[in-house]
């Protein structure tokens, strides 16, 4: 099974990239959606795949950063 | 049929946006690439969907810019 996983915080940008993967992800990938501000222990792992700033999008481990919402780094506090 | 542009110049941040899409956008979208740098007349469509830097999506007339490539403006030249 191919994995997507969304990276996000919420913002209004967030929620539109996200309204637009849930319409045009190939139903082939299996999406989960993570809320890096209410899910801390998750932005490591986020940073490990490349996730530099929120909304991004991993695709079997490659990271795909679509329009900006915050940085990652603004998430951490 | 729903339709997706892919406006890019040819960078490599567009083509690793590229494959991206041509791998995991749902089959029920017709994608069409778009290489603004050599077809500058459609630089004022790319605009009028909203796209400010390449590589971008657009679906459905909604504009998506994933990652960063080159400003359009730069393409004007």
């Amino acid at each position: 099974m191919n994995k997507a996983t969304f990276y996000h915080a919420g913002c209004p940008v967030c929620l539109g990239a996200e309204h637009m993967l849930a319409e045009a992800i190939d139903p082939k990938y299996q999406i989960e959606s993570v809320h890096l501000g209410e899910n801390t222990d998750r932005i490591l792992e986020a940073e490990k795949a490349g996730v530099k700033s929120v909304p991004a999008l991993v695709l079997n481990d490659q990271a795909f950063h679509i329009n900006f919402g915050a940085s990652i780094e603004d998430l951490k506090h």
